[in-house]
């Protein structure tokens, strides 16, 4: 495998970076339609632990020697649309889009760190690490959607409306950074080993939404 | 002086728990008005330390035998209320407000912590600790008010808004609620006593609005 180009990781971390701080101000919203103080003390710890990370990874870009709002410039458009084309209208959908949505970003963000020199990929592991925080989502959603079985095709469809949306805007992301695409297929190998890197990220969001007792 | 009733304090751990998760929201909101990523960044830092805090409060709070959303609960509709009528339009005016309002909020507190026992009173003023982030609000608005000097006039303005707000909506809290209204007479001693006590805090304020290039 040949050495990582210096300016893929700083793509990487940059487009991670800035979807901490999207992630901050989008739990910090959803927070708002909790019905109960203690769910929104819960999300509002959640985008407070987003926060901790996008420090951690602005740090480690300023360290490579690149300012962090240049780092992130390139993927504030397509991660601004995402959360936008995705508002979440229940304190429900807030819930799913927390779980799955960033579940299935930290499993796309782990795969490709798998790529980059030990430090960073350390880095990047350690910010997409659940901070425990998930539970909570699982826990309310569940509870819901067996008190009340019509929400389970409701909030299935929210999800794969999720995955859609998100699958367009990160599919036009790599379209226009041609190191992020390089760093991916030398990584993988070849063709096959996207189509695999993409058949485990599917599968684990199929168990994402069992969990979460919604129809994958 | 007399023993403190155990039922004051989880007043003043109410208060300043459902305080602190106002300003997670409020902070959160303000964030987006920044101009600049890193702004937008040093603003989700400030409401993150807020929503630590505010789970240290309800820890204890918990600790003490009553759940902290009751405990919460009589504080709500004023917090509430502050913060609608007191809305950032423009950035600086969300800075101000961190910086100012919650400066004298934090006085406020302390001042009432005094009087609760060594435990409690140590827990408050760790959670009211200034995190450092205020050191950014300063340079912000002084750099602001320096190359502008029509914001001046403004931002004094909005400022005294700010403390109008706060000192009606705190009166209404301590008029309905004896046992703080109890705890600050029993702790200062006599009305004299309140007197010093607006005196210092008035005092403070006004060192914070010259900090940051305001007129008092």
């Amino acid at each position: 495998m040949e050495p990582v180009d210096n300016r893929a990781v700083v793509d990487l971390l940059g487009a991670l970076a800035y979807a901490e701080l999207t992630a901050f101000d989008r739990l910090a919203e959803d927070a708002r339609l909790a019905p109960t103080l203690a769910g929104r003390a819960a999300l509002a710890r959640m985008a407070a632990a987003e926060i901790a990370h996008h420090s951690r990874l602005t740090d480690r870009i300023a360290d490579l020697g690149i300012d962090p709002a240049t780092a992130m410039a390139p993927f504030v458009s397509a991660l601004d649309a995402f959360h936008n084309s995705t508002r979440p209208s229940t304190w429900l959908e807030g819930l799913v889009k927390a779980y799955v949505g960033d579940g299935l970003a930290a499993d796309f963000y782990r795969e490709i760190a798998a790529f980059l020199p030990p430090a960073d990929r350390a880095l990047v592991e350690e910010v997409l690490d659940d901070t425990g925080h998930s539970d909570f989502a699982v826990r309310e959603v569940r509870a819901a959607v067996s008190a009340n079985r019509k929400l389970v095709g409701r909030l299935s469809l929210w999800a794969r409306r999720l995955v859609g949306e998100a699958m367009s805007e990160s599919q036009a992301v790599i379209a226009e950074h041609d190191r992020l695409a390089e760093l991916i297929v030398a990584g993988t190998g070849d063709l096959g080993g996207v189509a695999q890197l993409i058949d485990r990220i599917t599968s684990a969001h199929t168990d994402r939404m069992k969990t979460l007792g919604l129809n994958p």
